[in-house]
């Protein structure tokens, strides 16, 4: 008998078909930035992910946590829309993180790492979301990432994130996640790494012939480039006053982006570029507070202010 | 009697008004970066962005060389159009400057400054250069940025470059010369130093406190930030694939702007937005080649042509 156990406690419509589902870690973190000092937060690729995309779209959450995750912590998830039946609870702990950021506050170094009941965790999809059109494979082992793709009925778009850790050690997984999928989004540091090319231009170029019809290249604080064979995208930052917590940025970016495009339903150049500028934005938010707090209590019309706002910046012609 | 001798060989109609005039440092520079070791290279500001302005507009160029300055680098000025009715000639050496950069190709270490004849300059305008209504006070002493500026009868819009040795040195008579100035450009890490605020957006809304309408933060190939009481535009850089010598690339970004700005002859939201987008692409060009090297050889089309990818990576709708 298997040690886990699928939670059955989804608000509202269980049967309900996603059209969105999300996979990745879910953490409890301990984070110090040069100003401030935070422990036992809820954090976790899918737990920003997830949070960023249920301002636009239904959306399900896979992932796991231990008999240890706070209560507190599920009624926030339920508290923003996110579908859980696809989360799953094991005997044991949830997995941890402890970071530290440097005057920078964009790198950091990792204090601690235990993975837990991360360990042993195989992502299923419950029936209500085999037939889910878009599914964002979060930052974790490529083999789990393939084999959720591969319990998706009929995907109609894929974005897979991926590390570092990835890289070095699971590279030949990781290149069949990437010629699989419809975009990759990775840092450029990471970029660099997976093609030994320095210029993020060549590097996303290179990353093109491996599979994936997108490439975004995620810079931090500097935006992004979105690279495709139907042209390239400048997606900005939004020039923030204060940045408090980092952590999470480039997951609500993707979650964003894809909740966004699941809403628009089609996917071509400006439903593409516009979710872009929708992650770009949800995630400027989420980094004013540690954890999910900043988008625990965002509006909507708060999100749509800082969109008019951005593409303000970015407009030459009145 | 004075060193300095006023060089006559101007090329075509000495006599003309210029609408734009530029003043700064002219050196003889050595580079190396990780790839290239270069000795002997036309460098200093001045030369830099009187090179980018001149696809734009005639410009006048001040600034001072020794006897030791090759003809053929005044060749190469006059080639581009540059007017040198400006330019000092002083017994001595030319400024002499080299560095090195890191593996990043941003961050480079002053292995040599030799001030030479530019110890003693003293910028002075040929008549036809006082009525210019553009004018930028390139990376030079204070004093002397106040010196042109009080020289110009009636400039419509001054922009000030700077650095950190007159943020530390001379802050006094640097803070006179940014309220006086229309716009003033420099790096982040220069904002943070002038203003002690870390955040590049509350750095930029202090130093418009201090005077100037316009502010603009250089962020290197991270494009460029403007703030200004009639709204923030975000200048992106243009993605290159190579970077073979970023030194210069300020001064191109700010002479390229200035002199399309003054093709443009009004300052209005539209046309600095466009000049700022003019800067950013004369500079990609620029540091595609050591020195003015790249420069000598561009044609207008080229940068109409990258100029519409710019925009085209930066447009959300088709």
């Amino acid at each position: 008998m298997s040690m886990r156990k699928q939670t059955s406690k989804t608000a509202g419509a269980a049967k309900q078909k996603l059209p969105l589902v999300i996979v990745g870690s879910i953490g409890v973190d301990d984070i110090a930035t040069p100003f401030e000092r935070r422990t036992s937060l809820l954090g976790g690729s899918v737990s920003y992910a997830c949070a960023a995309a249920a301002f636009f779209s239904p959306v399900g959450m896979v992932g796991i946590v231990g008999t240890d995750f706070p209560a507190k912590y599920l009624e926030a998830y339920r508290r923003m829309g996110i579908d859980l039946q696809g989360l799953q609870q094991a005997e044991g702990r949830t997995f941890r993180w402890s970071g530290e950021y440097d005057a920078d506050m964009i790198n950091r170094r990792t204090l601690l790492t235990e993975l837990n009941v991360f360990e042993t965790f195989m992502p299923e999809l419950p029936e209500a979301y085999r037939d889910a059109s878009f599914l964002l494979l979060g930052n974790i082992a490529p083999s789990l990432q393939l084999h959720v793709l591969k319990e998706c009925r009929r995907p109609k778009f894929v974005v897979a994130d991926t590390m570092d850790l990835w890289i070095k050690n699971t590279r030949a997984a990781l290149m069949k996640v990437i010629s699989r999928v419809d975009m990759l989004t990775l840092n450029d540091s990471e970029a660099r790494l997976l093609t030994g090319l320095y210029s993020l231009r060549k590097a996303a170029s290179r990353i093109l012939e491996y599979g994936p019809r997108y490439v975004v290249i995620k810079k931090g604080e500097h935006g992004a480039l979105l690279v495709s064979h139907a042209g390239n995208f400048l997606v900005p930052a939004f020039p923030l006053e204060d940045v408090r917590d980092p952590t999470g940025a480039g997951d609500m970016f993707a979650g964003a982006f894809l909740g966004a495009l699941a809403k628009a339903g089609t996917v071509n150049r400006r439903t593409v570029r516009e979710a872009l500028l929708y992650g770009s934005v949800v995630a400027s938010f989420g980094v004013e507070s540690f954890s999910l707090d900043r988008l625990l209590v965002l509006k909507r019309v708060e999100i749509a202010r800082r969109l008019g706002e951005l593409k303000a910046m970015m407009r030459v012609e009145r």
